[in-house]
């Protein structure tokens, strides 16, 4: 085969067709020494040299052939969005395409986002406007914050931390079990002691254990990572009863260090009545918001707003270092800021009120029918995450693109998500249902998501939740 | 002033006009208490809400003001574009127009760039593609490598710098004060000792300097940066000098990691001929580039390789971090990957060479130039960064976006700097250093880029090369 024989990569690569070859799959299984499915890169996909002796003839053939795989791309990605469940991002993106010519400039908001540079290709203006609404929307003013536009909730979880550790160099990082992998890497990279909190049914931080735990180290500050919607259950830690509990443990306010991690529920919360909110009005000293997730900008991104004082602390004790540069990355992506305005100010307060109305809207629906239909399943009070039985069929699991955890599986019902979806998804799940459990039961999630939860015929009728 | 009210944001902002007026200054200078210039946000920048009764009356006046406001940054885009020298970004990103469509798509590459995900709309393939070309390009067989796209340069330092500290925690690294500041934050926050080591006048590490530290900490591992191309002078270290120098000090294989930041001149030094090459055929144990500086991708990306048994190393021992995820940024960019691939399977390695034959010339053209006009200059062999006095006028400095370092300042001729650009700037040099230096002398730049290079009046007779 010639490198410009057009051929649709994102096929079924010669496997046996299946239910869901509609899916166009991109990826044969090819399984490593670790059991794990590896990317297999074919020659389309590989950087292709020319004779130069060809290069001329070929170049508008091979111009062509570049096309024709990135359209090909587009349809597989198009494809995959009608059936994205699993995974906390928002696939309703097409008023980014207004934005497109942009992609023919190179801007790098490198640095201080509020400091001018003389490298004039940057969108600052449309950076600090962004970062003034989160501002607000977390009850901080003006002159009082400081922030950046970062590359995704990591980056602003690794800025959040290096504050709290920087102001409180002894101190021990206390974050729950079922918060964001990157607290425990971010432990690691920074040589800090990490607490590790127990969690409850709901996966909300378990403040009991918390407290046991300050008391161990009562002599050490601490420096604590309050989840706004856990990962895996879109759980809320408590951050009242967080504050408390460093109170009645006796930790001053200059001994604690409060990061808030709202990459998945901090779109979510702030629309929720009679929800305690994350605010600056209380003791926290980050906050940390992603911009591809709820909002659905097309590449990671996100907020990170911290107190000012903090940075000109920190400027004036590590003066070399911030004088050049207070962000993590350095380089930044100059584009996401102005994706993160067109749609703030698109959509407004209003607009994204009404998301999150019909997200909630949609999640309830989807777990009252996983409930009638006899399927162990949760939905947390603020979230719209939908927890149920974890599928035994991995191409099931992979056309849904359902996230897995131990014996449970999830729906995000992000704004992409529509009733249509979630019916063909469910009429597929009960009709699959009756293939995967005639002979053996449905497992038992008493454990994982509480016996009230549970459907499995120990559970299912000693509750009537 | 309503806030629709259409207004050309990115004009003199009432700021009296000066002869750059057609440089569409979108910052009017407000200086704050520390004498630096801050990022002013008027209306338009900000998220602007409507009244909800006003909501379906405005809907579009607002898309069609958001849209103007775009388009004039457009062009203040286009603008700056032809105006910038000074830093190390390509401008030629038209052909990046092409892929413009996949923003309406949310592409996320989040974790290994090997590992098949359930998530459906990553990029992964054509990440790999791009990977395998750099292995190739860095002489490391495509089943000894590990790497990934990264959010540029800085992102690669941070992990490659974590890979050395994850090999040797006790090792000391080892920097030169010419290279990029990251390195010095780095070390801040992974809590590791820093040695800074002495730079030539070329900017080139000075590795008498690095020999005399290493023998002082004999007892402790060495990692090693080593920089492709310094910030300030493009200097290119020299890897075979250093690598002499460790086994000189004693140093087993075992005993260091060398990490090359070639964000720089990454792209530049595989095409010199008779210059030694940063290859994986020597023992260094990571490389970093940058994907937005030669390569002109629209948004600041990178690759980081290494070798791949480190990283299974590092995976065994710290299993519970590595199984999820052992990249930095966690979610990652699922656009860049699909740029780099198209830009490099466009131009294949011809078109590249060619590019970098055109900016060498180019280069060397400018320091000519200089040095006819008897401007202090300089320009290192392997290099296309031109180095020379620093213009006392801020004005000037801003239109053609100069880097400036204490008495220098420089150009870094990308291959978007095209001889017309360096007339129009090299005129307006020589016509302003008239008006600059009619009473006071120019600087003396002996002590910054050695006595040869400095056309002061005591240096100037002296040296005639």
């Amino acid at each position: 085969m010639g490198p410009y024989v057009p051929v649709n990569k994102f096929s079924t690569n010669g496997r046996e067709p299946s239910d869901y070859d509609n899916q166009a799959m991109m990826i044969p299984d090819q399984i490593d020494d670790m059991g794990e499915k590896r990317i297999l890169v074919e020659q389309d996909f590989a950087v292709v040299e020319v004779e130069p002796k060809d290069e001329e003839s070929c170049a508008a053939e091979r111009l062509h052939h570049l096309t024709k795989i990135v359209t090909q791309f587009q349809d597989h990605l198009r494809e995959r969005a009608s059936n994205h469940l699993g995974y906390p991002g928002n696939h309703n993106c097409s008023h980014y395409l207004a934005l497109s010519t942009l992609l023919q400039f190179n801007i790098n908001n490198a640095g201080d986002p509020f400091k001018e540079s003389d490298h004039g290709l940057h969108s600052k203006k449309f950076e600090v406007g962004v970062l003034d609404w989160f501002a607000q929307l977390w009850g901080i003013d003006k002159d009082e914050y400081w922030g950046y536009v970062t590359n995704g909730g990591t980056e602003g979880n690794l800025h959040g931390i290096l504050m709290g550790r920087e102001l409180l160099p002894n101190g021990i990082l206390y974050t729950s079990q079922e918060s964001h992998y990157s607290m425990f890497k971010i432990a690691r990279m920074y040589r800090m002691d990490c607490g590790t909190i127990a969690s409850l049914a709901t996966g909300e931080m378990d403040c009991n254990d918390l407290r046991d735990k300050l008391l161990i180290n009562k002599d050490r500050p601490a420096i604590i990572n309050v989840t706004i919607g856990t990962t895996f259950k879109g759980a809320v830690d408590n951050l009242d009863l967080v504050v408390q509990t460093l109170i009645d443990c006796g930790f001053s306010d200059n001994q604690f260090y409060i990061h808030c991690d709202a990459a998945i529920s901090g779109f979510v919360v702030p629309f929720l009545k009679q929800v305690q909110k994350f605010t600056f009005k209380k003791p926290i000293g980050s906050v940390s918001i992603s911009g591809h997730k709820f909002l659905g900008c097309p590449m990671p991104c996100g907020v990170l707003i911290t107190r000012r004082r903090y940075i000109d602390l920190i400027s004036r004790n590590i003066e070399y270092i911030a004088s050049f540069d207070t962000t993590i990355a350095g380089s930044r992506n100059g584009h996401s800021p102005v994706f993160m305005w067109y749609v703030l100010n698109l959509k407004g307060w209003r607009g994204l009120e009404q998301d999150v109305q019909k997200c909630l809207r949609n999640a309830r629906y989807l777990r009252h029918r996983l409930k009638k239909a006899g399927i162990s399943s949760m939905l947390n009070e603020m979230s719209i995450t939908v927890v149920f039985e974890r599928p035994p069929d991995n191409e099931f699991v992979r056309h849904w693109q359902l996230q897995c955890l131990e014996n449970m599986a999830h729906v995000v019902v992000m704004p992409h998500v529509t009733v249509e979806m979630l019916e063909r998804f469910l009429s597929d799940l009960i009709r699959k249902r009756n293939t995967w459990y005639g002979k053996v039961q449905p497992p038992c999630l008493a454990e994982d998501i509480g016996i009230c939860n549970c459907a499995c015929p120990v559970h299912a009728c000693k509750c009537k939740n």
